[in-house]
């Protein structure tokens, strides 16, 4: 048996199996994600992630996964954990990170080191009803990559625009997505 | 000297300077926060979150925020973290929440439990590049609110509206967020 190609630390054989398996049957690519959240008091609370489905079967094998949330007390809160705006960008810098190293595994591209910084502007007068006139969310995002590979900076840039291309989160972010926020009648046990 | 007024734990005093001083110095309702990502290998990369400017001035004052990022193995993970876009979700239901109880409280709206629950819909022809026609983001976000409190649905439901109006990182969601992704050339130490 042929050992598993792997670069970049993906399986790529793996990879290009699913790929080739959701060709032949897209339902195996829908997946649905979830999380739950508790508040506790203040601007703290608690947000937990477990189950989620895709490749056709629900998936609750992994442990609960835990992150506090709250505010800085400059915004009424106790630095009981990071805000949720810095949430969005821990997200963010997740998703942009794996994109590009998983399609610069597809293309066998080997990367050494890659780091990235993120900064969003974010004007509170929204937030605190003070003014219509600008965004409630953030104004604007920017981020910088740092890639340490023996490749072009060209071939950087290129790398730069495939992880914009096909991260989910940045086009959740850079594009807008239906939300739907609706009362559980049910009462709380 | 009175005793500062809290509703569900928010400081509404400090609320209500804070809004007057914004009022007059819009300038200190302007933030940047932040969060830096270092890959780690494979689809395992860890954000951290530490210092952010506001209210005038930087503030490092916080300890560093560790976030463990990855994919479960039908993603060719490990699960060593949640993935990005479960961070998402979790960021959005640390915003709904404190909006909502932020809001709650300056309207003297006294909660007892709140409860939400997240689900988005990911199609993953987008990330794998198999279609140009599925969004590579979420194609959908459903939330369900539990409230318990003296008032009645309608006035929950009321909750649940200012929630989506006020919530920074609902409106980075719902609507279209500009996000620059550039190239740092400086070398990695």
């Amino acid at each position: 048996m042929p050992q598993e190609r792997k670069v970049n630390g993906v399986n790529v054989d793996q990879l290009f199996k699913t790929i080739e398996l959701v060709k032949g049957q897209p339902e195996i690519a829908r997946f649905k994600f979830r999380a739950k959240n508790n508040w506790v008091g203040g601007t703290h609370n608690r947000a937990t992630v477990k189950d989620f489905y895709g490749a056709l079967q629900e998936d609750d094998s992994r442990a609960l996964m835990i992150f506090e949330i709250d505010e800085p007390p400059v915004l009424c809160g106790l630095n009981l954990g990071a805000n949720p705006v810095e949430y969005l960008l821990v997200a963010l810098s997740g998703c942009l990170t794996t994109s590009m190293v998983a399609h610069a595994a597809a293309r066998g591209i080997e990367l050494k080191k890659v780091e990235s910084r993120y900064e969003g502007e974010l004007d509170l007068q929204g937030f605190l009803g003070i003014s219509e006139k600008v965004p409630v969310g953030y104004k604007e995002i920017r981020v910088y990559f740092k890639i340490e590979a023996d490749i072009s900076d060209e071939q950087k840039e290129e790398l730069i625009k495939m992880a914009q291309k096909y991260s989910p989160v940045f086009n959740s972010i850079a594009k807008p997505v239906p939300v739907s926020v609706a009362l559980d009648k049910e009462s709380i046990l």
